[in-house]
């Protein structure tokens, strides 16, 4: 197998986890388990999301959560905007790197952000522009890479257009989210084959749901197509919309425990990485589905320090 | 990817699966499973195991239950066989093919079958020339192929010398163990790279636990190299002996879920396999958990017809 020796590692539990989490977390709580995150050796946590505070009320102290962690300088700390004002609560609020987001299918892109596909690129246009005045590095996320909860499979013909209207405004980055979590490896590898030939695989991520079990085996065949950048939530958090009680993003500690078997480096202590996972488990109070988190409750450290 | 067009499942749940489980299971419903089992297109079930019943109660009832299932024709009805008493047990109650087992680890040989892998090889030898006799087939285990909770990481070429020793006496599949679930594609990779020069790939099966959630990446890889057999068990049962509480074999109805989207047959269908699932899922009484039964539940459909 080609495998690349080096993989970032960008955890999104933050926001894409907690996103999906009914309970509403204290800023205070969400401050101590980025502070713990930042210790892990990860280098990149996305904190929060700036947008409107009445669409997700979880995530509506974006700007106390930013403002009120312990910065790492070896770590970037991003988070969602979605227009011009979101980013003016972002830079305000000293937010490292800014991500755009949208959709690869016109069903989720109207679902989720009320607007079609065409109407979206001169809003992110915007954002774009603005943050890269301000100096900051811009991540593009689109999602639905694979399928649509509304429009059922996506073409990679789809989102190369999308890929490429998002890098002609000057993104850094683009992160492929697979969001409803029913891809498998083959599709992977068909969209990977038409966006390869057009973008640097180092300018491309892949953000997996692990919703029926294959986000590993997709991150494998995305690895030995040498992609290189992998979103994932601690304790995988983050559920699925689409089906409440299904599980969310791959788990952070189970991708970690994957790839440094397979002699994969990231920079991050699968320990501490599970000690922060133990913590944020407390302060949702309730346990962690990942496989990780299943082994230390079967060995009976429900605490390790 | 190289991917074959037809897989076959072979399903370990009532043996493999079963055998972790504490509470004893009646026998009526270990027959009313296995009914159930043999409806859903699966062309191999393992059924039981004729070692001591002293030594697993949970399977003391082994010919009761193979006397007791409905046999379909299409289905190959198979049990573990540890020696010549067994044997007799398993010819007497009618079974269809023969397993007989090991480890290539000195240490989980000795824990399993309290035999040195020498001193197992003449025992397994009469089993298969008596069972060959008898003119039946015999299928060979070999467990913990990537590594043994007692000496760590297992040598390939010492899972080719067990192999090897198993093909001379005349097994017809030899199915390759990952018994505690740490392995990872590219050891996966590296095992069939020393087996496949030696041995044909219709020969071979795998059998992963998915303690770690890597399972469905291993199968990947492996089918990627020609593999086209596959142990399972459906609502991932089986549970992991060295860390009570942790997940178990891979689950028939998951890997059903991937291999279909992959557009592979498996001559299976997902939806009976799910209702089997809800079946065994009531006897005992637990929420099993695969992420298609995760799925069901979210969707609430806790009975499905």
């Amino acid at each position: 197998m080609k495998l690349p020796k080096n993989v970032t590692i960008k955890e999104v539990g933050p926001r894409d986890g907690l996103q999906n989490e009914k309970q509403l977390v204290l800023s205070e709580d969400k401050i101590a388990w980025i502070n713990s995150l930042s210790e892990t050796g990860l280098s990149y946590i996305e904190v929060s999301s700036f947008v409107n505070p009445k669409w997700i009320p979880q995530l509506a102290d974006a700007s106390d959560v930013l403002k009120g962690i312990k910065r790492n300088k070896g770590v970037t700390y991003a988070a969602l905007v979605p227009n011009i004002k979101g980013l003016d609560r972002a830079l305000e609020a000293g937010i490292d790197e800014v991500s755009v987001f949208m959709s690869a299918s016109e069903g989720h892109n109207r679902s989720n952000i009320n607007k079609s596909i065409g109407e979206t690129y001169p809003v992110l246009e915007e954002v774009v522009k603005e943050a890269k005045m301000a100096g900051k590095t811009v991540r593009g996320y689109v999602s639905t890479v694979i399928a649509c909860p509304y429009d059922g499979y996506v073409k990679p013909a789809q989102v190369r257009e999308v890929a490429d209207r998002l890098f002609s405004m000057g993104i850094d980055e683009l992160s492929l989210g697979e969001t409803i979590g029913v891809g498998v490896p083959n599709q992977v590898e068909r969209l990977l084959d038409e966006l390869l030939p057009h973008f640097n695989a180092s300018q491309l991520a892949m953000h997996f749901h692990d919703t029926r079990g294959t986000a590993l085996a997709n991150i494998v065949k995305s690895l030995e197509m040498g992609i290189t950048t992998f979103d994932s939530a601690l304790g995988g958090l983050g559920g699925c919309p689409y089906a409440k009680g299904a599980s969310g993003n791959v788990a952070t500690e189970d991708l970690l425990y994957m790839l440094h078997e397979m002699g994969i480096d990231t920079g991050i202590d699968l320990n501490l990485a599970l000690k922060s996972a133990q913590l944020i488990e407390r302060t949702l109070g309730k346990s962690l589905k990942s496989r990780q988190m299943e082994i230390l409750r079967a060995e009976g450290k429900e605490r390790i320090s």
